[in-house]
């Protein structure tokens, strides 16, 4: 089998990047260890920035999310008995976010895949990549019980963490940069009207928690959890008691609950491992980063990665700048990096953290009441949830 | 001995306080432990916010400030080979700071208080508070062998973090916040003029450094180094050697070294006390707070704690509101809170801290990238440097 851009893994990113390049007329090949339906039950973002809309404009799958999705002008922080909002648009110069579930990207970007008759392989296993220096990059695996060898030009590892792509690459080739958080969030999705319009990051003596949503009338709520909690011993009923204790009073009163369709808890995690490139095998979103959820940039770093690998392969193929391969990491990482200190920042800011003196908390505490007072605090709040401008892939 | 207000230290605060009062006809006598020349001989701060200049201004002890003092539009930071400017003029709509050393200021408070003929008593011992809760608060001491006791309404405690004032405090009554930082200041003040015109404040991976002057011709120049160093293994060849290795390389080139003529070393310490009244005693600058010294925020902290003192006195001795003495210590630490973070994130932002996990070293980088390359980035930085706003005595 051959192409000219084979993708390792199905999910958004995969799938996103296939699509820009099939649209380009350069052939790939998506292969998944996963069914198409064990990949849409993954629960996952649901925040877009503005870049990541233009970029799934840009793929043509804009239809349902220009229809259903929800733009939102701005979010809400509470913390210490106060509300304050952060206007986006306001301070942006009218940049806004859209609220379209990460479920509803996939099912879009796969409807398109289907329609532009461009191959995906669900249920592969034994993915290996061999040859990722050499001359002849491939990969091979196994589909049906047969063997496969997939020829091409270059590889984009677009299976998240615990994919096979960063770990093909060679020990002592990546240096990794980590922080693992002591606490998670325990999320609970059911079909109950949002709280509020728009979204509400609380910060409270109790831990975090953050009203999100997918839709007019599916919620997403989550509350800081221990790090060795057990989503068993969370009942429906114990997580609306405590997602309510930490909210604003008003909104505590106004939360409509109802019973869970999913429940599930996350570690909070910042890795980010450099290069991103090794030989002819790129690494995009989870494979290379991971950011915790607070400030929604998951899924967004993976668009703009995905942005960078497609504007560069596009330069390749059409004008022979093969050169630019090896620009890749460098450009890709200066916005990770913004993009894992925002988050970091988010989550040191709004959380609550076991065995912290006074004075950290203060400084917490003070690091909201500056920020938020202040209207260039506000504006470095919102430029980064929005999303910082995309580098380019030239000086 | 009677007074309306017993000031405890002949520092900075208590002189500014003192010729504020007395210009409002407003009784004071201060006391001091140390001589006039001791005083002189603390090299501390020499960068003025706005605020404090506009209060020396309001003293009327500002013309040798307004002849000598440099005037300051902006400041660099060095880091990762840049040298970025922040234009403390553009980015704060016209606010600056002046270059004026405390040694300066104090010798000016000194010489208007001597003119306006109220009483500074040196080489006061054993001075004890009494009454702070009760209907005749006082203060007894020791003056040339004998026992004195000054009655009084108010006592401000401007007697820095050593002194009797905080101590004075029952104990339980505070509340006490505190981080100590992992490293200390080596300065160096010369007789060299500055290789600057502004302040140069240098991010390093040998650790921090700062070029900061008292005027064309005094440099005041400091290197971060360990808590357990000692001042008698550097040389002045081993420090400017040191100073010149964390600097740009142009800079470094450019830097004239010459014979210290005071070298020292200074520990680093956030601290706060809440409250920071207790009955008729009104704690001031060090007594109540210490900054570390990145953001020179402490003289001027204590200038802003003197300028509230002064406008509740002033309306309780004009207009009997004794009501307003219950709001000092929630009006200055609302400003305290606020310089101590910003001092926090400076040192956190430009030291090099023993021991940290390559995640927050990138962090630490990436606040910088971010924050300078930010227009919202630099103007938080710029608007804290120049002095955030005093707040008001009355909502």
């Amino acid at each position: 089998m051959k192409t000219q851009v084979a993708i390792i893994g199905a999910g958004p990113s995969g799938l996103l990047l296939g699509q820009l390049l099939h649209q380009a007329g350069i052939d790939t090949i998506i292969i998944e260890r996963q069914t198409p339906d064990y990949v849409l039950s993954r629960i996952r973002a649901g925040v877009l920035e503005q870049g990541m809309v233009d970029l799934l404009r840009e793929a043509g799958v804009h239809e349902r999310m220009d229809k259903e999705g929800l733009v939102h002008d701005g979010f809400e922080l509470a913390f210490d008995g106060r509300r304050e909002r952060i206007d986006l648009h306001g301070l942006t110069g009218g940049k806004t976010v859209m609220i379209y579930g990460q479920t509803e990207v996939t099912r879009d970007l796969m409807a398109a895949r289907q329609a532009s008759g461009a191959k995906t392989l669900y249920g592969v296993t034994d993915a290996q990549l061999h040859e990722l220096k050499g001359e002849k990059p491939h990969v091979t695996f196994t589909l049906n019980g047969e063997s496969v060898r997939l020829d091409c030009d270059h590889i984009a590892g677009c299976d998240g963490f615990h994919g096979v792509s960063r770990q093909s690459i060679p020990q002592g080739v990546l240096k990794e940069f980590e922080r693992v958080y002591p606490f998670g969030w325990l999320g609970v999705l059911a079909d109950t009207p949002p709280v509020n319009e728009e979204l509400i990051y609380a910060n409270h003596e109790r831990g975090f928690a953050l009203c999100s949503m997918r839709s007019p009338t599916r919620t997403r709520y989550y509350v800081q959890v221990g790090s060795e909690e057990k989503v068993e011993d969370w009942s429906d009923e114990r997580f609306w008691d405590e997602l309510k204790s930490r909210l604003p009073a008003d909104d505590a009163a106004r939360l409509i609950t109802g019973p869970s369709i999913e429940k599930s808890i996350a570690p909070l995690r910042s890795y980010v491992v450099e290069p991103m490139q090794y030989g002819h095998l790129f690494l995009v979103g989870d494979a290379a980063h991971i950011v915790p959820p607070t400030g929604a940039k998951g899924l967004n770093l993976a668009a703009s990665d995905v942005s960078t690998l497609y504007r560069i392969l596009l330069k390749v193929y059409r004008e022979g700048r093969t050169d630019l391969l090896e620009r890749y990491s460098t450009v890709c990482l200066k916005r990770v990096w913004k993009a894992e200190r925002f988050s970091w920042w988010m989550t040191s800011m709004l959380h609550k953290f076991p065995g912290t003196d006074a004075f950290s908390q203060r400084m917490q505490q003070t690091e909201l009441d500056y920020f938020v007072g202040s209207e260039a605090g506000r504006t470095t709040i919102a430029e980064n949830y929005v999303g910082l401008p995309y580098e380019p892939i030239e000086d």
